[in-house]
């Protein structure tokens, strides 16, 4: 196949920016591998709302399931996160969105730049090598569970629920990712207090014994919050529900000091969704100083998933070119730095 | 009033050898101070279960009940952890123990010391300066709302509930210290998706026109967990939930360097509960190596608590006195250090 149907979201705040860059490399993408994507844009979040009072609206929806993925910019206004009366919110059309796809995982790789270590809160030694995959489930849990706030406001409860079935797909993707890696799974729960979270680890149990390789290790979510900072070595491949996902893959992904590189990937069976992990990032909205990189490292995971391997590849090596030359944004190189533009030029160029 | 009842609960671990030391200092306290410790100890977690079966046998709820203070050294035995069908577990203790005696407000004071930052694994310009106190709630939330594991397996669900009354007087603890501190009030919690969060904000909002000095800000608990690794000089004080609590808590406990050092408080309105925030630590079990550091800043909050302000800060100032001297425990100093009993003795005698 070498002709893909792409629905590109761009989103708020930084989002339209960075997608564009995206956008940029991926047509120098096709012209040197020979294949074609087409673009179909529509709304999502803030944007969305402001124009059409949907967060999610049917027509983006409909341009989503029609494509063979989703490239995704980021949400988020400072409009709606101050007020809690506010009865929409850009984040429900990211919400329907991965629920309406499926996207049950979401996977974070999480690589350190060796020239970029130094810009880590971490010291070098603490740092230096780490690499993690981290699989989170992401369209169940207390995300999507029962909600309730009694109408005089006197109390409210969110319910977190997992069934098996829910468990057992995102368990078995990383199982298999953990094969072809270091062969070691660590399950962040909370099994000492949380029956959802024993339903974790007896379904994780059973499903390792198809995995004779794999070394299966549970650590307790708050324990988990220490040692990813204490050592995040230790660390391969992490699975996780929804919300402790949210938590520690966000803490996660500032340690390596380049949150503006982290690409995600989310994953359905037959969706697909991929943004920049950094979020919408308002304050420097159209400065032109935003990393493209994070966006374009999940065009790299994109490329993969449509099963374009040598682009992929392609497209990594051009970003390391582009680190490895210092061509980066401000946030990586306060002395000398190009605007996000540029870095994407440079990169397409490159490729 | 000079005589005290305190319900000592030495628990698993590392618990039982840190605890000592605190008895050792509060018996120097009693003879500088004139005051009179009357000590009742009592069984609790795993220690609890091997002998009655009961993680928290009644007699120990009752001495607790009975006193001015409890005392409490660590709780958990890797035995339960990695056995999902355990029906007893140490951890149930602990919280039904939290549960009986109303302990609503979990309160942990993060410093740095000066001559310590150095075993930080983050940069000393990062962590250097820090001054945080966190008041987490401790008994509610998803901790102890409903559970519910279906009979076949298939499914399982926790409740996360909150009522205004719950969140009301915890609030306003944190609200008072903020007034006391930088006037600084941070609420994490993560009201983009949750309806309880959303009641947590609310509530607050409400509150703070009765502080009109305290800046109250929000923070999302993603966020909240990358904010801390940071930048974490930017927090003051912190209120979060239950669970939300659990892993911020421990998260911020290792930026310091020093979670040896650091105590913690368990308020509610007519008991009061007091440990150190490294848990049982079974690894290092009667080997003599535990700091006891953190077991006796916990009891100078007891201190305080029990309204004996200079006895607390006299306790303090022979911690500082300890560390200045580099009489330390082998986890502050590799190359020259002392046994868990030698520090007690030697901040003993200081008083
Ligand atoms: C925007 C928000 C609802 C979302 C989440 O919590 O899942 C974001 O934090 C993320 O991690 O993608
Ligand atoms: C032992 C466990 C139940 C407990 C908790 O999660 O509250 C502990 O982690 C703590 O923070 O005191």
């Amino acid at each position: 196949n070498s002709y893909f149907k792409i629905a590109v979201l761009p989103g708020d705040g930084i989002g339209p920016e960075v997608v564009s860059e995206s956008i940029k490399v991926l047509d120098a993408v096709a012209e040197v591998f020979k294949c074609r994507f087409q673009y179909s844009y529509g709304l999502m979040g803030a944007e969305a709302i402001f124009t059409t009072g949907n967060p999610l609206p049917e027509e983006t929806l409909k341009i989503c399931k029609d494509s063979d993925a989703v490239l995704f910019g980021a949400i988020g206004d400072p409009v709606f996160d101050n007020n809690p009366e506010a009865k929409v919110r850009p984040e429900q059309g990211l919400l329907k969105l991965r629920k309406e796809l499926g996207l049950y995982a979401n996977i974070r790789p999480l690589k350190t730049y060796p020239s970029l270590i130094d810009k880590s809160p971490l010291k070098r030694e603490i740092i230096e090598g780490t690499d993690i995959q981290i699989f989170r489930e992401l369209v169940s849990g207390i995300y999507f569970g029962e909600k309730f706030t009694d109408p005089d406001g006197k109390y409210a409860y969110d319910v977190c629920k997992y069934s098996t079935e829910e468990i057992i797909p995102i368990a078995h993707m990383a199982f298999k990712e953990a094969e072809k890696r270091k062969k070691k799974l660590t399950l962040i729960d909370k099994a000492n207090v949380l029956d959802t979270s024993r339903l974790w680890r007896k379904t994780c149990q059973k499903i390792a014994s198809q995995y004779p390789d794999v070394q299966l290790d549970y650590i307790f979510v708050d324990n988990a919050a220490m040692q990813l900072v204490l050592n995040p070595k230790q660390f391969d491949v992490i699975l996780t529900e929804n919300m402790f996902g949210d938590i520690i893959s966000d803490e996660a992904s500032v340690i390596g000091g380049s949150i503006g590189l982290l690409p995600s990937a989310s994953i359905g069976e037959e969706n697909a969704l991929f943004e920049p992990i950094h979020g919408s990032y308002p304050q420097a909205k159209g400065k032109g100083i935003a990393n493209p990189v994070a966006s374009i490292l999940s065009t790299a995971m994109m490329l993969d998933y449509l099963d374009l391997p040598e682009a992929a590849d392609k497209l990594r090596r051009a970003v390391e070119h582009a680190i490895e030359n210092r061509y980066v944004t401000v946030d990586l190189n306060a002395e000398q730095h190009y605007s996000t533009s540029e870095v994407g030029s440079f990169i397409a160029d490159y490729i």
